[in-house]
């Protein structure tokens, strides 16, 4: 029998990851909110430069997960990670006792609201690298990469995890899944912390003007969430820096996804990536002042955002 | 006989001193480049919430200080001070032995390069604090203080100081002379740098939206200046950042200059503020991280701004 997957915020994350696990032979249903006539009437059109072209029909399309009809083996939350978005609200109506809880998100430290509220589930937490974007309603653009990591929380790997990976595999993107799933967060804040931020006060620079411009402020920013995630521990390489900062200078120049909420005007993910980094210092008593910096300029962006609305 | 002042950069500064020195009997000529043509048929309009409105009518409009006729007793350069004016360049031409060079000027450690030229001519450093625009040709509007500070460098009071002071006074702005100017450079400097980095990399905030949301941060900036200054052996006083913190809590908000500067498209005094400031952090071998990021930044959105030309 194949799983029974319901996709919460099938938006280009969502929408994209859905549509991968259909083609590999999942029930795959959807809850999506902005687009919901239109998918329902339509489905999804996904293009994909690596992939190719292809419809997706969801099994059943939703406004809210409390109407999805059966029990799901999978919930994949793809929400942006928000003060304004509450994950359990959403999860919770389509959360029984059999369904493991996934999430398909960005930032620190944002389990433990998930394990608290459902302290009997199995939960899976997952990262993606993945450039794609909602172009149309129900159209979604795959511009580039894909690739997931998941990990069960607080460490391990089960055998449902494993088979969402298989599923994945199937269907032509690399999922992996790991064992220190929370460290793999803290590796992807390196990048995200610097690279994100400095996108959004620089008024919309790429990635390789920031670090031909200000490579040591990037460094000093990454070298922070480094010893962060030590304090934590959460052990990264230790030449996880040089890595970064040289695959940076080799990667096309590159617009963040906060920029692109940013110049979009959708909320940005400042508290998860920053915030949560931030306050993990302070608890463990890291020195940060310049990512301190980077995050009080960015509330102050954010305030003067709404200011002007 | 009266006293022969020659205005390098009347604008909004240099316009009003200008026009309140020859209030006070000077015999006051302009160099003015962007509205020569104006000045030199009509004179300025000054338009003073505290003063009142009244002509100035200088003495010589000219463009350039080589064409000016006689022998300065003071020349004053009031231009801002970016690496796009070479403020030697824009002095040698009207300097003799016998004048007086006054900057009014903002920044910390913009001296050297003046005294360096002009080894043998008296220098006088001054400080203007005040709120006042061009509002058209010829035109303008003091909103606000206008107090100034003079002082001979490297740390007297000259009789020519004195008297420039006399005139000032005379006129109606409260001008105090000092043998510590170089001190109270970086006295405003403490404010200065917070406000003005902040109100542009938070996108235009006023200064009340800066302290109410991220106090801390300007505080942080603060203590880092206040300790390059202790390290450059210009002692503040010890309560001077809480002084400037209730000051500012007090003050109507405010846009800083800064902040004016980059709404407008002009070129922003990135580098005498901040960047010097923490030059003399890294000589001195200061910690100053916070002024670090917040100049980087700087660096960044001036980067972006060019960009976008």
């Amino acid at each position: 029998m194949s799983s029974k997957v319901l996709i919460i915020g099938a938006g280009a994350i969502g929408g994209f990851y859905g549509a991968l696990l259909a083609k590999a032979g999942a029930d795959v249903s959807v809850v999506c909110r902005s687009d919901y006539e239109h998918v329902k009437r339509n489905g999804f059109a996904i293009r994909s430069n690596d992939l190719g072209s292809w419809n997706f029909v969801p099994s059943q399309v939703l406004k809210n997960a409390a109407d999805f009809n059966g029990t799901a083996d999978y919930v994949l939350l793809c929400t942006k990670v928000i003060p304004d978005i509450d994950r359990v609200t959403l999860l919770r109506p389509a959360v029984k006792a059999e369904t493991a809880i996934v999430f398909i998100q960005n930032g620190v430290e944002i389990e433990q609201e998930v394990l608290t509220a459902f302290p009997d589930n199995e939960v899976i937490s997952g990262l993606a690298f993945i450039c794609s974007n909602r172009i149309n309603p129900g159209e979604i653009l795959h511009l580039a990469y894909g690739h997931l990591t998941l990990g069960n929380l607080p460490g391990s790997i089960s055998s449902k995890t494993n088979m969402l990976c298989e599923l994945f595999n199937q269907s032509g993107v690399v999922c992996e899944a790991t064992e220190k799933i929370i460290t793999r967060r803290w590796q992807k804040c390196i990048w995200n912390a610097p690279f994100n931020s400095l996108s959004v006060l620089s008024g919309g620079l790429e990635t390789l003007d920031i670090l031909r411009s200000q490579e040591a402020l990037v460094r000093n920013i990454m070298q922070e969430v480094f010893n962060i995630a030590e304090a934590c521990e959460h052990h990264l390489p230790p030449d996880i820096i040089d890595i970064n900062i040289n695959n940076t200078y080799a990667m096309p120049p590159y617009k963040t996804s906060m920029l692109l909420d940013y110049e979009n005007g959708h909320p940005m993910e400042t508290e998860v990536i920053l915030g949560n980094a931030l306050r993990a210092g302070k608890r463990t008593g890291v020195a940060c002042p310049h990512l301190e910096s980077v995050y009080a300029l960015m509330k102050l962006r954010e305030l003067q955002l709404n200011h002007s609305l």
